[in-house]
């Protein structure tokens, strides 16, 4: 049976990225050596590297714009530490905006190296929407916020004017919408949503704001390190990269963010639709905040879920139970998961409400 | 053509490892979705995190001795700074013994938490040795010192008696040969030599001595928060980590290190054997110091090393040039090298003497 693979992350790749990953395996470029053996300095795979940050770049339309683009281990939550380091002044402070569970633990690092101050909070509401109107004092080292909350499917749709340094986690949303990737100074994501399996992490930094910490940062946590060795500090995660790699290429030539973007809308909106309109459900979170990728939704009587799980689990859907912190359903619908699937569980929504 | 790859890190593996690696990634476990696209608390998952944690600790011997295995991202050298971070005392000091190029990076990161000891080097000789008789301070708050030195070619035959806790380095012999590895407290390494892929580092700790450094631990860097989640405190490095256990499944079924450790003597056995009969080589390293994994070399007479290149890549042989610190040959012959690889080797090196 096809299966729908709805899962938060690690998450859907596209199936092309699968096959070319598992060859590569077995022969990586026709050497007759696996991407498992060769080494990280060798030509074939410097070329991986080189050819996975350029790609970066481009797609996000920061070529030439003083950014640059490493693929780092340790996931995203080691950035958490590795953004204050990098950019706290000692002695300084930092602003940090508060919508959910990834937020608190940035929040949670960044208390270790100073002041941090939460501008805004959606914490009392559950995190059900993405709190407007703070301001971000002028004397902050930077200001951070999570462009997307997986847990509890909220979405910025639109970025603080300040000019202290802005970073982003953009994990869960990263290569999915067009935005003008100019206004953050930091972008961070772990791979293992829309850009490939779990092991690496994209930062994309503006060079012109390291280096001012004055603190004594060690090598494996200093971005401008990682940067003089061209994201090849240490070993780096050979085949998470190479996987990242496909995936980006799979992106570009389907028409890089512009297209996904159109595709991504229409599948958001064919299930908010059906969330809307079927009596038997209801939206989780803020309207005006609602994510593209994480959509979280309910049952209006609880008595239903018995029967709602077995028919979804019936058509070979997975990975829809909602996170515990939230409860209820929430399908990830990130960018290699096709229409086809989230028209599969529309499907299955209708025909509960047919049963009833 | 036949591939005989004398990399040094990341290196061959088995075969089996490629193919069922290869076969997970379209396929895991009939389950009709990939390795790349579970998620990490899948039950599937979690099931090959403790499998790989748990065989760790029987290959070692260290079940039940008060022992945790973890499966780290960041590489090797993120512990450079995760063990001061985690056992330095505030105001306390660290013995290191410089045997090397990771042994240096170890010590530069060392040296920002506090007092950092050399208590030996064999620096002045070009890390030729390994240092003897050198004595450790029983205040230290540990004692640090890296097994194997990849670069150059030595292998610590044992290891100090103190007191005080020690931590090892094993990234390129762990898993190669038998020790009582209950001397360690904290057993490091990068897993691309021996143990898997690139893009996970294996930390067996002895519980106990943790928790005593009276620092503020990032969450990423404590290695009781690692431990309290089993491995799980963030996304692991999935793929990464799926791969080390089945390479620790295929050592496990030839009968664990034992059985391992007398084929790595036979091959080293086979290579040193014909570098010191061979008129013109020599070996690099002191005899006694010999390591068993990357067996380092040179010609006599530089004259011939293009008849020599020449004639191992005429055979299939690869990634032999020695590291650029050392200059000549370094013939890396981890365990999933098989001896008939060295025998081409040794075959080749016997025929640049029938052609002089």
């Amino acid at each position: 049976m096809k299966k729908h693979n709805y899962s938060a992350g690690p998450c859907i790749l596209p199936k092309e990225v699968f096959e070319k990953a598992a060859q590569a395996i077995l022969d990586f470029n026709n050497s007759g050596l696996s991407i498992l053996e060769i080494s990280h300095r060798s030509k074939d795979f410097v070329a991986v590297m080189e050819e996975a940050r350029a790609l970066v770049l481009e797609l996000l339309g920061l070529e030439g714009k003083g950014y640059q683009a490493l693929f780092l281990a340790g996931g995203a939550s080691l950035e958490f530490l590795m953004v204050p380091y990098n950019l706290m002044k000692v002695d300084g402070k930092a602003a940090y905006l508060d919508t959910g569970t990834w937020a608190n633990n940035a929040i949670k690092e960044a208390k270790l190296f100073g002041e941090t101050l939460i501008v805004g909070s959606s914490k009392a509401e559950n995190y059900n929407h993405i709190p407007k109107n703070y301001s971000i004092p002028a004397d902050a080292s930077y200001f951070h916020c999570t462009s997307n909350n997986t847990i509890f499917g909220t979405q910025m749709k639109s970025f603080p004017n300040t000019d202290i340094p802005v970073v982003c986690d953009m994990s869960s949303d990263i290569f999915s919408r067009s935005l003008d990737f100019t206004q953050f100074d930091i972008i961070y994501a772990g791979a293992q949503k829309n850009m490939g399996p779990a092991g690496t992490t994209l930062v994309v930094i503006k060079e012109e704001i390291l280096g001012n910490s004055g603190r004594m940062i060690p090598g494996m946590l200093d971005y401008q390190q990682h940067i003089a060795k061209e994201s090849m500090y240490n070993t780096p995660p050979v085949f998470p990269v190479y996987a990242s790699l496909l995936t980006l290429q799979w992106l570009k030539n389907l028409g890089g963010i512009a297209a996904i973007e159109k595709i991504n809308e229409a599948k958001a909106n064919l299930l908010y639709t059906e969330i809307d309109r079927n009596p038997l459900f209801k939206g989780v979170s803020a309207v005006e905040d609602r994510s593209l990728m994480n959509v979280t939704f309910d049952l209006e009587n609880e008595a239903h879920q018995e029967k709602f799980d077995a028919m979804w689990k019936a058509v070979g859907i997975s990975g829809l139970t909602g996170h515990r912190s939230v409860g209820g359903y929430r399908a990830s619908i990130y960018n290699a998961m096709p229409i086809e699937s989230v028209q599969v569980l529309v499907d299955v929504m209708k025909e509960l409400e047919n049963k009833i």
